[in-house]
């Protein structure tokens, strides 16, 4: 059962650009376009006449219009126009309360009316010129929560990124977890440790000596609904570690986007912002491609392990001090959840009280 | 549920040229091949023996052979020979009323006794010097009725076909549809219009001028279970329309024969047959070519379609004016399947009264 | 069902030379490796950390170590240790019998307690210096039992095989078939035959004359679970047949173990096995290359049945002579699937009367 009274990163603009996007957010299958004064849209993607994607048809004069009989809606649903037809008694379809915002389209999937454009997460650094963000995106076949695993607890950076950003130093630092309300934070701190092959990379991309003991630290950040936001870095060491002046370290932002597709699978939203050198559009492109192949390296796990637990539902696996992270943040979303369903249950009596009071009244 | 008491296109000849052909129509899988006398006959695709399918055997003089073992069928699904065995036991398998005509191979997969070479769709055209004809196959996953809404509903023209054969006028034209006994037929005419490309070059292929402004029609036609034959054509304007002579128009048939596969599959023939210039065959096979890209445009659109009502099955679509083509067609379907049930119900009943008579008698 | 307590084959050496193998037999999902002293192991497929698989890891130090998070495994399913954890309450997995032997790596997925080595099809020729192996492996969707059915009835040589290995003598030579306790052996015998090119070419690769009429044999031999060798071969005609002295022959054993992936999948290791030039490497190599061509040709046979009778499942089968082989096979089969599970019933019986007299005694 996802969150659904959340916002979920749906899409990067340059997917709807050329033309309708058509993606399953939670299940539900939306199109995504952009609209009248380049506002952006989001629709089930269902076209109300017969049921074609909409997604499959493009934007005229601001309005999507659907490719197969050229009926055209409205941002709200309802529908706009058809050649030779009165649309008005037409039925309108669902619409998602969508946001631009910090280089992302965000997407509502549950109640309409409890859509607060306030509640999307800050993102302070995308609106800051001394930062610079890049990133990709990856479809995986894995329930969202087996991500959210994987990002909270990262030794598993010692054996499936052995080659670039794992050393077994990570798994020997042990990690401290914790909840404080509906953030959970997972951290590790290293010391006197030699640079993976990423971090030294960084560190000259930096400007800084990559032959030197550095102290590492990695503090991962989930918030509700599957964001996990993980501050990673290196300092010279003896410097002050993750509080040394920034002459001293390479440091950055691992930005992961977790948007549930249906129950077994997702859309990995990916990405890395740094406050280094972020007019510098060739390092971007660099780590973007780093980072792309590092996190593509998860993939294939995943998705076997997704298999292997759908073959074994009832199977008991272990939580170790390692997994807090992961089990903490599934708690979480756990109370979340169930809040959400008792909400909308207290909602729905208000609203048939409502009526029978109206009804005894009449 | 199909209608099966009747004649459904299984084929063309050169499919069956070299080998048998393993199909699966209405949900039966058949296996056609060319016997003794180039006669040819559909069986089961199911050997006797030991469940192999006949279409992977050859035919070894005129009879099917399976290509396991070697047992050799008759066209009329009884055991012919197997060396070394006495077949005379063997189980039969079923046979289908076959028929070769038109240039196709026509099979009826419901009861054999009802099947009458009469009924098969008359297309007088497939016997005229006068007319040449140029078509082929596609293989589509959709319910057969989704394309038989495509096809008595050219509104999509203007849509999926911007660039080859739609146009404004099309839609601002409304149709007129009407129920002919067991035939409907949708007709639109267009008045004043420019031809668009496909026609232009139809009337250049026809010696005539396609720079000046035309009348335009498409008269569609549905006859059961699933054949859809469409008048289209352009003339000069103020010539008489569709009844412009000869001289002035180009004009032609398109040939469309549904076959159900299962529920949410089809084959779909689709082909031209023109009463100009007959015996140019470079003609016939750009004609061919064209509308074969054409009418793979549909294909995305109609798969599409058919995953969001799959998904949906009970969200109730629009009937509006223009699909009434596709709407009265499957009237007509729903009247003759709810005949045929009753039909069969009918017939078992008055074998069961036989059986009781000739019981109380004996 | 499968005959869950006795000795399949699983691998070659080969699959686990470089890293774990995931493989599953009998539905149950294994990893194979080479352990401590090359000592091989077979585990279950399930990281009980948090369920990858660990067939994704690799080999260190002798121990399997699970890819994702680097817990490592014994060879007895309990786990060994993980950096920073302390293992010992760890859940253990279900580790599996298995043995190296003949060149094969064989697992008793069943009854571990019931393993007995000594129960392994004995194989003479594969500790005999005098004979040469060669082989291979595919993958086949169906339902092991239509292989037996298929390597127990070589009348499909005639036409599955037509170019190779098949002519019309064979099927005219009706087979012998006979069950002699868990054994099931067919055979058959031409005479004064000319040699089929597969044939022809054996001859000639021994240094023997291939334009000559032969005698030949094929006496298959089914033993459970699902191995099946079939000695076959050629002699010039009127030197004995099958007795001829090795001076006019040339012969060998068709090596076919079956094991049961799934219900309608399997492994096919097919090979041959031969007592002439066994030094030639290139001989087995060329013959390994033909042998995997012709049994390739069975393969969108078997795929293809597979399919009429997975949709066809009530539907009877012909038994005819020929079919004996498979027949009889599948009864011994059955009635030792019958058999281990009435032996299972009454150990569970037994366990649960002993319990019932300690708690009496209690």
């Amino acid at each position: 059962m996802f969150l659904k009274n959340a916002w979920y990163v749906a899409c990067t603009p340059d997917e709807i650009a050329e033309k309708p996007l058509g993606r399953q957010i939670c299940n539900e299958r939306m199109v995504f376009y952009r609209g009248k004064d380049g506002v952006v849209a989001a629709l089930e993607d269902f076209c109300p006449h017969r049921g074609a994607p909409l997604s499959l048809g493009w934007v005229e004069q601001g309005e999507l219009m659907c490719g197969y009989h050229g009926l055209r809606m409205n941002p709200d649903g309802t529908c706009s126009s058809m050649v030779g037809q009165r649309v008005r008694a037409f039925p309108s379809i669902r619409s998602f309360p969508v946001v631009e915002r910090y280089g992302f389209i965000w997407v509502w999937p549950g109640d309409a009316e409890l859509a607060d454009p306030a509640k999307i997460h800050h993102l302070a650094w995308a609106e800051d010129p001394a930062w610079a963000y890049g990133g990709g995106l990856y479809h995986i076949n894995c329930d969202f929560r087996l991500m959210i695993d994987n990002l909270m607890d990262l030794t598993h950076e010692t054996y499936v990124h052995a080659t670039s950003i794992g050393q077994a130093e990570i798994e020997e630092a042990p990690p401290a977890t914790r909840t404080i309300g509906d953030e959970v934070v997972t951290s590790r701190y290293m010391h006197n440790i030699k640079p993976p092959p990423f971090w030294a990379a960084a560190l000259r991309g930096n400007g800084l000596a990559d032959d030197v003991l550095c102290d590492r630290w990695q503090i991962c950040r989930f918030t509700p609904p599957s964001h996990i936001l993980i501050e990673v870095g290196v300092a010279h060491a003896g410097k002050g570690g993750y509080d040394a002046p920034p002459e001293f370290k390479a440091s950055s932002i691992v930005v992961d986007f977790l948007t549930p597709e249906t129950e077994t699978s997702m859309w990995y939203f990916w990405g890395m912002a740094r406050n280094f050198k972020p007019e510098d559009a060739q390092l971007t492109a660099s780590i973007r491609e780093g980072q792309g192949k590092i996190f593509a390296e998860d993939l294939a796990m995943l998705e076997a392990q997704q298999r292997n637990l759908s073959e074994n539902p009832d199977r008991k696996l272990l939580k170790l001090n390692i997994d807090s992270g992961g089990v903490q943040s599934r708690e979480v979303l756990e109370r979340l959840v169930a809040a959400e369903a008792a909400e909308r249950a207290k909602r729905m009596a208000a609203s048939v009280g409502a009526r029978a009071t109206q009804a005894a009244a009449g």
